[in-house]
């Protein structure tokens, strides 16, 4: 992401296009192409649209229609919209609306992603939490003011090796709540209502 | 709408602003000044903020679930997405996205609203339909290659007084099909599947 923020032009907005770029360069490279050679258009194209068929977290359909009752919840992603769209329906997620920072030309952790999220559902980072497993997404929304949440995830966080403690702001740390499930995050929702 | 097409810079493109701008205009007319000059701040933003609680007509929550059972169901709405958000949250809407106008700096029947959900859709004009309670909504979707569909409400459409039969394309009219709710709608997407 950071080559991104450096040189946006460098790179479509669209991650469906980006996958495939990033597939194309891998699999024409000596180490590769003797497996890689024989595909056919079909057999990349099934590669890059994996991601429109990921299967959720098992606590995530139950607990966000929890957190709905309480809370307009979306999703803001740097999955372009369809493959989001793609996404929620296969694996069930209920979102109350789906931004895609392909609609702001641009990818998180761009603070305009989250700024003109906000924006747009006519409220104040302040009254906003993001919920991540990737503490540089936190990390961007806390810049522009929102309360952030993290749920570690085995193996989703390259900054986090799975089983390490992430501490919140009262135990020094960055973020104000760690959670471990969306369950639970209803929960403490719930509680503070 | 007309008047937002000759010339758009003359009004917000998110429509709880619009609408407080002409209720703005409405109630300092002579002959409403009478009943309005006393109203409050909080009178003024609940009547702008009503349209965040319309109730769906009856036909629409279980005949958009029976929907989603088969296609990609978004709304594209003049409304602002925050405005549609709440609109969806309070009548149970299950749309699998939300498209407003807003997000592309316009109003519908711009062409550009229904050309750019289509793009972030990731899909063609022809492998979409419109489906409408205005005319002037569906005559702008075909113009732009979209399939149509007229869902007549009582009251809803200035051009169809109601009670007046919408010919469909095979009877001489606009429209490719005209359907009396969306349960109807689900079965004839159903049978065709």
């Amino acid at each position: 992401m950071n080559t991104v923020l450096q040189d946006p032009s460098s790179v479509s907005t669209n991650l469906d296009i980006m996958h495939r770029q990033i597939l194309d360069g891998i699999i024409i490279k000596p180490e590769w192409v003797k497996y890689t050679s024989s595909w056919t258009e079909e057999d990349k194209a099934r590669l890059v649209f994996a991601w429109h068929r990921l299967s959720a977290w098992p606590d995530v359909v139950q607990g966000l229609a929890e957190l709905k009752k309480h809370k307009i919840v979306v999703a803001l992603s740097n999955g372009n919209m369809r493959l989001l769209v793609d996404m929620a329906k296969h694996a069930n997620l209920p979102w109350d609306a789906v931004f895609s920072t392909e609609l702001f030309n641009t990818y998180k952790p761009n603070p305009k992603a989250y700024l003109e999220t906000i924006r747009l559902l006519g409220t104040t980072p302040e009254k906003c939490a993001l919920v991540a497993a990737h503490m540089w997404d936190d990390r961007a929304a806390k810049a522009v003011g929102l309360k952030t949440i993290y749920i570690p995830r085995p193996d989703e966080d390259f900054e986090v090796p799975t089983g390490q403690i992430v501490k919140t702001k009262a135990e020094g740390g960055i973020v104000d709540f760690v959670v471990s499930s969306f369950g639970d995050l209803a929960k403490l929702v719930e509680e503070n209502h």
